[in-house]
């Protein structure tokens, strides 16, 4: 490969391009056409990548989507709990501020629409795996400072649930409000299970 | 009106059928027709009853649903915060174990899925009517049990917003785990609140 590191390839930035439309529009009202006129990508190229169609790029996406919000939290993680819970309510606050609480997340979204007929489809698996890497990541700092474990798996639930709830509730009132009740109650239990782990 | 009082009316079943249908499919996949087809009614009299077509539709059925949960939620929240919060776990359990993970909630639906172009559609302002209707009722409850009023306004956006994520946690992961993990945390948050007001 000679692409440079951080230049994204065609293939990614359809990728990428879908996370971000899903995120917005959710998956079912997206086609595939939709998608490849959002990312700027001739149709012939999105089929040529996803030769399984819509499925496999929405899979993808919300790979991507998932594995972005795990960077954020992995990037901040290591100074503790409270840093790596900031860290995730910044990123989502950036979200609906910059889209002017037009955009969510992508993951969310694939998870409350049931694809017609199929049980189990690929791109909600891939929000299971999103949801659960995010809590793990979570559960396990909170663990190395002393929370008992079924305590940090219970309180990570809460901060992944609270959070994805508390963007939908801003997106639907077009307002950062109830987001940033929800950020301040989430980062008083933090602390309170660092203070005093049970 | 000579129906009588719990006989759901023609167009009332339409309303109901197109709540459930969103609560599973989301709103952007949902047409018309196929509302007409989840709730048994010919085509022609869902245009008859909603003349301006899917918006007018979709506004009533998240407006049902937010008024059916807030129902849920009178029905037992004169007993006290953790009476109302039981009542609002105990629904949403039961939506997603009958529905065997299928069905979630038609408010979270409508609320991620921007529909193209237009801004501040019907449907949206209705889910943000819904959301701020629940949040009321737990934060009047837990202001009358003594909870300083903000802290009682926080804690019941902190409330709705992770009972709708983990709706959304455990369709995709099709277990109740993470469901159950959310609303074991937010009963002692609850009772510890009630127990020592702020």
């Amino acid at each position: 490969m000679t692409t440079a590191r951080h230049q994204p390839t065609a293939r990614q930035k359809i990728v990428a391009g879908a996370a971000d439309m899903i995120s917005r529009r959710g998956l079912n009202a997206t086609s595939v056409r939709e998608l490849a006129k959002h990312t700027r990508a001739p149709l012939g190229s999105t089929y040529h990548y996803f030769p399984d169609g819509k499925a496999q790029l929405a899979t993808e996406a919300v790979q991507y989507a998932g594995a972005k919000v795990a960077e954020v939290l992995r990037r901040r993680i290591h100074a503790g709990p409270v840093a790596g819970l900031r860290a995730f309510l910044k990123h989502w606050r950036g979200v609906l501020l910059e889209s002017d609480f037009r955009a969510g997340c992508a993951v969310l979204a694939v998870a409350v629409e049931e694809p017609s007929g199929e049980q189990n489809p690929p791109p909600i698996a891939a929000a299971a795996a999103a949801f659960e890497e995010w809590q793990r990541l979570l559960a396990d700092v909170l663990r190395e400072q002393g929370t008992d474990p079924a305590q940090a798996a219970a309180l990570s639930a809460l901060i992944v649930g609270a959070v994805e709830g508390a963007v939908a509730m801003s997106r639907a009132s077009q307002s950062i409000r109830p987001f940033d009740q929800v950020a301040r109650q989430l980062e008083a239990l933090i602390t309170a299970a660092v203070d005093h782990p049970a």
